[in-house]
């Protein structure tokens, strides 16, 4: 299968520049090298992340077979809670009434390949 | 080249489920298959259009060589003329002070193939 993920997220407004700094530099480094091969490993694929001002938005096309499997397998790897331990204080609620601290599935509406 | 585009817009809450049906439904249409066979002469692709609320978040590739004439061109024709007659009136600021008042390029962040 393959199915394409649209999540967004709010950061908090003092994290934008480290959050960017995680992402754009960070990362790619070897410290963190077992971030990147777990999101491999779990089937996720052409991934992007953008930003404008505190508003992140993430894209990934996962081409495995059991979604929750995957993510519960990338959920229990320690450098990957190491990194979400950096990265995930830097949100805030996308809205008020938001559920979720975090990124927030989206509604794919349209799709041309 | 490969250019991965991210762009963000705000729609008019009276306007998202037209919004919605003109991209869930209307553009696959026979008379809108000018705008997607446009969009594949123009060298965009795997394009996918997702929705929270009233945030829109639209995510292209671009494979052409010259980005500025692509549009231009799409710009020039009558079909996607009248199909952005339909769709860019669904549009309000995505901010109060946007320059813009339909999508917005974003700032990719993180790439991860």
């Amino acid at each position: 299968m393959r199915k394409i993920f649209g999540q967004v997220g709010r950061l908090k407004p003092e994290c934008i520049e480290e959050y960017r700094r995680l992402h754009e530099v960070d990362v790619y480094t070897p410290r963190w090298a077992g971030v990147l091969s777990m999101i491999r490993d779990c089937n996720m694929q052409n991934y992007s992340i953008f930003i404008e001002d505190d508003v992140v938005f993430g894209y990934f096309e996962y081409t495995g077979s059991d979604y929750e499997a995957d993510m519960a397998k990338m959920a229990a790897d320690p450098t990957t809670q190491e990194w979400w331990s950096h990265t995930r204080p830097c949100f805030t609620k996308y809205k008020p009434d938001s559920k979720e601290n975090f990124y927030t599935d989206m509604q794919q509406i349209f799709y041309f390949q």
